[in-house]
């Protein structure tokens, strides 16, 4: 097994046991990103240089005894929607030319004290408005989308072109990519993780969070970046008792109740994605959890809500651009942006207040249940070519809006949710469980996610030409 | 004196100590209000019966021994946008025409567990929507406005025609009325009182408060209204201890600090207004506080985001009928709820967004201070034909511009504000003195505003032909 193909936990075991130098495990994933680019478009900027001297640093650092923690020496990469000072945020867009970030945001801060090792910027749907990422293709079948709007990120993961990385999810955009290219993402709760210094789309419902190859490794990263922050005015504050996000050994199950949904998650699911996590749920039952039969609430009001509160609020982060060079923006982009110049206050309105019944409703509704367990995305990764899908029932619908569909619940209500591998189609294409449990218990998703990866079947490796 | 003219303390006194029948004070405040009601206006309906009816009820319970606190066999009256279970709350308004309500508001309830007694509903202007109530006549001249929203609830209480009464305050509604009258009144902290039952004009705005003719009768009402109620989504949560709002009889101020505003609420302030003002200030500074000068911050965004946040939420609420009968409202109403029809989502979301920027600010400059000291309004009681006024430097202003104006900031923050009566211009009319103060800071409001109530000089009594 070469460095790169290392989860972070293994990585950071073998560092800090001193059996692997930060240089030869950066070393290694540079070489895997100057394997993987040209056929995968993960990156906007590799840093390969300032990771090289960061990685001389953390090893001298480690061999003189200073070891900050599990992410020190290890390399990673941020969307490039998240300040790097002295580097540009390109957000993959044409407006930003010529940009260059003045100042870290909070959770590169936060990385770097780690130890943690940038290697570069990754791809995000321009502005991060969007669920493909067109730039980047499928670390799985170069013919199919990445994901979105965090592509890049959740691409560099799978191809072993990162140990970890960061994306934001503001309608899905960590889970939909980590769930179409076989990695793990996680959407904390609002307001866990600050977003000071990352490029906003709609900050009523942007969230920032870590894309891993394990749930143990997502549990790493994140007790590195959650915490507060008064210059994110969402951001909650610092709970009574330090959590402990890091999962157990242990895969007992007893006593946990998990909700399958009865109504909307199984809605327009393909076959073979449903099987996937159905099966998953069983393995969930037999590890010891009981299956409880869930109603999702407000389903009908579920879409309209999410563009009813995402559309304006990009469209008032984007005024000044879209006034003076809206031809510097994609056509896709500029035209939900013009859209949202044209939404009235009382559709706005009826969208936050429709949020507030939602989250009323699934405050209730999780009362009753540990956590709910679903598919993250109703079709595996679509071919780039192809803007819409068509069900069954003989209804189209937009890739993005299938996409978006099960992951904006936990957007309009700030619940966290997890996303694991749970299978390919017989396409070879990664299926995701989607996982959400009630604010902050982030602990209580990673350890059933953690849970059920120890368990489940063993997963298939990168088709060639990637694997290697 | 009669019956009538008692404060609330003083009434709850007498009956306490069976030397004055809740029987004989709700006959003397009937009384009074045949008398004045065709000089003023203040009512829309007088229960006369039911009041009747309740205080033999109070008188006997209070024989028995079972007095249930300050409040039993009190009468008061309520803004008729309150709901009493079996009564129409008509809103003032033609839209509510056989309107009647089948539960108690969370206010009318507890005042009625309280032992007060219900004289009748007040008006307001129409959907509280204006700041003259134009129905009501001042109780100091009769061609001169009562101020609004909550005119007929501030007019009745400084006629003698309810012993206490309640209002709502979405951009001084409370507070001005109460200033042009020459009575107290106390808008809380955002939160503190349950709006459940009580018709919105702004939920994000709107609060609903006592109006009364000492600081320590506001005490008492809002003894009884504050504390939690699950029913209004504002609602706070309780407090670790109860609080309490009575204030001592201590008149010394040592060691508080009040800020005095260098700007905004001294800016097209008239002479008289000032002069009282600033008179009123010298007698906190004489009891032993300290002056400290302030800036008020983000004064230019104050009108504008008053006004981005009340007029859409109003024609959100109302949007059924301005589709199905627009001929029903008043034009000066009609136009503002159609005008907010057509704001758009990016001029709310700016009016949103600079509330959390104002918010802040506000609660930085109240680290330096223990409270705020500024007028309620700018000028007295305008005359009932005029609806601008022409300052010296030329600008016109509309006169509810200029009661807002000063108003606004209590509820864009959400900070408890108290008026209290601090002299007559040479008209007679009566002047207000604001004190501002940090969330949940009622009793230091209170405290303060009743030791400048105990020190100031004597006010004169209602002019004829009202005072008897």
């Amino acid at each position: 097994m070469q460095p790169y193909e290392l989860t972070l936990a293994a990585a950071a075991e073998e560092i800090r046991a001193r059996r692997l130098s930060p240089v030869e495990l950066v070393d290694s994933v540079l070489a895997r990103i100057e394997r993987t680019e040209p056929h995968l478009g993960a990156y906007v900027t590799v840093t390969a240089e300032r990771a090289r001297l960061a990685a001389r640093n953390a090893e001298h650092e480690v061999a003189h005894g200073r070891h900050r923690g599990p992410l020190h020496g290890v390399p990673m990469a941020l969307k490039d929607l998240i300040d790097v000072n002295g580097l540009p945020t390109t957000a993959s867009s044409r407006v930003r030319t010529g940009h260059r970030a003045n100042a870290d945001s909070t959770v590169a801060a936060r990385l770097d004290a780690a130890g943690a090792i940038l290697l570069g910027k990754t791809h995000t749907h321009e502005f991060a408005f969007g669920l493909t990422t067109p730039q980047t293709r499928n670390a799985w079948d170069q013919d199919r989308v990445a994901g979105g709007s965090s592509g890049g990120s959740a691409v560099a993961v799978a191809a072993g072109a990162a140990t970890f990385a960061l994306g934001t999810d503001t309608g899905g955009s960590i889970r939909v990519p980590a769930a179409l290219n076989g990695v793990v993402g996680l959407k904390p709760t609002y307001g866990l993780v600050p977003r000071h210094g990352v490029t906003p789309l709609s900050w009523s419902l942007d969230h920032v969070g870590p894309i891993t190859r394990t749930v143990q490794d997502a549990a790493l990263v994140l007790t590195v970046l959650a915490g507060p922050d008064p210059r994110d005015p969402a951001s909650l504050p610092a709970p009574a008792a330090a959590p402990h996000y890091r999962p157990g050994p242990g895969t007992d199950l007893t006593g946990l109740r998990v909700g399958v949904p009865r109504t909307h998650y199984f809605d327009r699911v393909h076959p073979h994605v449903e099987s996937a996590v159905r099966r998953a749920l069983g393995q969930l039952e037999a590890l010891g959890a009981r299956l409880v039969d869930v109603d999702i609430p407000m389903t009908r009001y579920l879409q309209a809500t999410q563009w009813g509160l995402m559309v304006p609020e990009a469209a008032a982060y984007h005024e000044h651009t879209l006034r003076t060079a809206p031809e510097l923006y994609q056509d896709d982009v500029r035209i939900l942006l013009e859209a949202g110049q044209l939404m009235s206050a009382g559709d706005h309105l009826r969208a936050q207040r429709s949020r507030a019944l939602i989250r009323a409703a699934w405050e209730s509704l999780l009362q009753d249940v540990d956590l709910i367990a679903a598919p993250t995305v109703p079709v595996t990764a679509a071919p780039a070519d192809r803007p819409a899908l068509t069900w069954p029932d003989g209804t189209e619908e937009s890739v993005s809006d299938a996409y978006v569909r099960l992951n904006a619940p936990a957007n309009i209500t700030g619940l966290p949710a997890l996303t694991v591998p749970a299978g390919q189609d017989p396409d070879g294409l990664p299926i995701g469980l989607q996982l959400l449990a009630r604010p902050l218990a982030e602990a209580t998703l990673l350890r059933v996610g953690h849970a059920y990866e120890q368990t489940r079947p063993a997963l298939p490796q990168l088709p060639t030409p990637l694997h290697s």
